[in-house]
């Protein structure tokens, strides 16, 4: 038993600070602090994570999945048994075997056009990131640029290669283009070369903020004149609350400036941890020899899974089949459940806070057009401390802003997810807030 | 659509040398040109792939594997149906789902007696290789020890973080502590950090040579002298051909020096992407506040894939619940094939070249104890141009040797994989192989 042996001298330990500097992130620990204080309250309501609604899903259908997978092979596309079985047990293709019908989905759903060797099928949506932030950063000057406050999925990954992060200011409509266009000239000036930028256009998390389609516009000019590529992560654009969905950055993009990061995480199911990204940019090689970014990708992907789970591909590829590659039709209950909820905050929010309490207090709110976030300005530091009082003396948790945000602020704003709560558990959690910001406030202006 | 704007400009293409270094890495160029000279011989017998028999395995199973696992949460944990769906569905557990399972299966075959909390399931092992690299790998100085020739997974992920490499020579049975030693010496002489060695201790991918007991003690003994860890992998430990298995460093580690890595990919599927690592490290951090290497481990998968599917682990936990977990048991099948496999292998050889026949020419070959591959020594350059004029012209594939050295090495070597073929095939193979080899030989020696 290597545990437990008779002699033992202590075994050495490891020092921290001698593993790789990502391990000491601030941020990293700012995560497993959430972790624990969720953990330690667990009958706490919580406006914490932002996890899908599982309600509509049953374990059996994973089967159900599975089996329409192996029928479209077999069936729609007159493959043999035994070609199909060694799609679902070998090492396969390593960007991925759903790439057509996800290329197809994409098409139905947001008018991306693109071949489907430019789809590369990650393990969720975080690899999809990693892999790009890989290939494109290859020197130390090499700059994201990331929209602040930031998805910290990003910043996480950018940490692991050690690649320089410079965060872009975001407005209430979310990123915003003039703001980068400074931060790219700011970043050149200091002897940065900015590589790409990483936003959400649509209900950004953390922010729930969305670009106008007029800022949309202004980006990819912005792109084009300055030679940035642009990581476009679009895990919410289905999840509209008022008015229409607007068109992703990849569909407007006429010059490939654009790197399309997809998730089926909120749109399917996390479990699987199937993503990907369209990478439809052309690389030239030595000789003048030319391959997709997508093929670059996949030497790097050979390096970090190999290949994404057959398994879970399977999975999403069935119920991409099952919805006849419209994922945005197949979702309209989940549009509904998210519409639902958002509306529910906002209204229990505006009730708990009306106009002239929440102007005596110094609260406030965005009112996001859908996704699963919002945020909530108040008059007292929403830290770590705060947050654990919040749980512990009113029993409901939310994520403190300042987290997010890679150069300070964000510290009198917390977040408020809605995705994982329904109607009831809301109404319920909004009272909670409400008694601790009121505590809070007076403790504050005491 | 993206693709086709009728004011169409060039999109401006990306330099590929402007990408990130690991991209122009000569052995991804040599694995493409491999992946491609199959694809042009389909016709060809293979011994390339290092990948599994697959002939046990019917699709069906996936769904009775879900179904034995999930049986397991719900009758033999007495988890509610609710929990389950969780489970399968939602977020989990960056470290796994399946980590206890994997401690039993840990325990019963191989005795490394660990707790499940030392265990992080991975996307596949190439994941437990990117995280602990990450993890270890701190500073410029940090370098790792490979046992060469070396399997091209982890000096590729290696690459990928830049991190610096030193290649180890193997001997006859394989890993070679002595060198090993001179090595760890060379390294910081040279102003390097020795931080880690990886080797495959059985029936090693590429060359099959397997480390004697004593040898394994003496590298433990190097290892605690020298403060060096040790990233086993042993992927192919089960297929033991002749003699009896040998002990895992892992079960002999009394000083917590060796991380142990494994696959589900060759005892299992290798579909489903599940592998792991055993890091049951100590790791000392600010204050003196201990954690487990595992725990730091899971910082990083949170940036790299976030979870490891959830339906891939509950695929590997059925087929672990419905084997007892005694994968070893579950594997007498597998283990047979593949024995009777490398037999037929040697036993063809041996009549294709008897001793006279192999001296006149200058070939030999070493006889493993176990696992899928075997090295030939030939009396002429086995490099790519050798290996398309034995695909195009002979009908028969293996990998050049070459690829797998990083410091030059194996260029009159080819490997040959006795996995992913049957019996007959390995027959007519070695058939095509010896015509080639006689023909290559006769013009060499021209």
């Amino acid at each position: 038993m290597a545990d437990t042996t008779a002699s033992a001298t202590r075994p050495p330990a490891l020092a921290l600070e001698e593993l790789h500097a990502s391990l000491t992130d601030p941020v990293l620990d700012a995560m497993n602090f959430l972790n624990e204080v969720v953990a330690r309250f667990p009958d706490a309501l919580s406006f914490a994570p932002g996890r899908p609604f599982e309600g509509t899903f049953e374990t059996e259908d994973l089967s159900r999945y599975l089996r329409a997978y192996t029928d479209h092979l077999e069936h729609g596309l007159g493959w043999s048994r035994d070609r199909v079985r060694t799609q679902l047990f070998q090492y396969g293709r390593t960007n991925g075997i759903i790439h057509e019908l996800i290329a197809r989905t994409l098409a139905n759903d947001e008018r991306i056009e693109v071949s489907p060797e430019a789809v590369v099928v990650t393990t969720g949506c975080q690899e999809a990131m990693l892999l790009t932030l890989r290939a494109l950063f290859a020197r130390p000057e090499d700059t994201l640029l990331v929209s602040s406050p930031c998805y910290v999925g990003v910043t996480g990954a950018a940490r692991l290669l050690d690649i320089a992060i410079r965060p872009v200011p975001e407005g209430a409509d979310g990123p915003d283009p003039d703001a980068v266009l400074a931060a790219v000239r700011h970043t050149r000036r200091s002897g940065g070369r900015p590589r790409a930028l990483y936003l959400v256009p649509d209900f950004a998390n953390p922010s729930g903020a969305s670009m106008t389609v007029a800022a949309r516009e202004r980006l990819l000019e912005i792109a084009a004149q300055e030679d940035l590529l642009i990581l476009e992560d679009d895990p919410y654009g289905f999840f509209v609350r008022t008015g229409s969905a607007r068109p992703t950055l990849k569909s407007m993009d006429r010059e490939r400036r654009v790197l399309h990061l997809g998730s089926f995480a909120k749109t399917a199911l996390p479990g699987a941890r199937v993503g990907y990204v369209v990478a439809d940019q052309e690389v030239i090689g030595p000789g003048g020899r030319r391959s997709l970014l997508a093929d670059e990708l996949s030497k790097i992907k050979s390096m970090t899974t190999v290949n994404t789970s057959a398994i879970s591909q399977a999975v999403i590829g069935g119920l991409l089949v099952e919805s006849d590659c419209r994922l945005r039709e197949a979702n309209a209950g989940a549009v509904a459940y998210y519409r639902t909820n958002l509306d529910t905050l906002l209204g229990e929010l505006e009730r708990h806070f009306p106009a002239e309490r929440r102007k005596a207090l110094g609260v406030s709110w965005n009112e996001p057009d859908g996704g699963f976030f919002l945020v909530v300005d108040v008059p007292f530091r929403a830290d770590h401390k705060a947050l654990e009082d919040s749980a512990r003396n009113y029993g409901v948790l939310w994520t403190p802003m300042g987290d997010f945000y890679l150069d300070g602020g964000g510290d009198h704003q917390l977040r408020l997810s809605c995705s994982a709560l329904g109607p009831e558990d809301i109404t319920e959690g909004v009272r909670r807030l409400a008694r601790f910001v009121e505590a809070r406030a007076a403790r504050t202006s005491e």
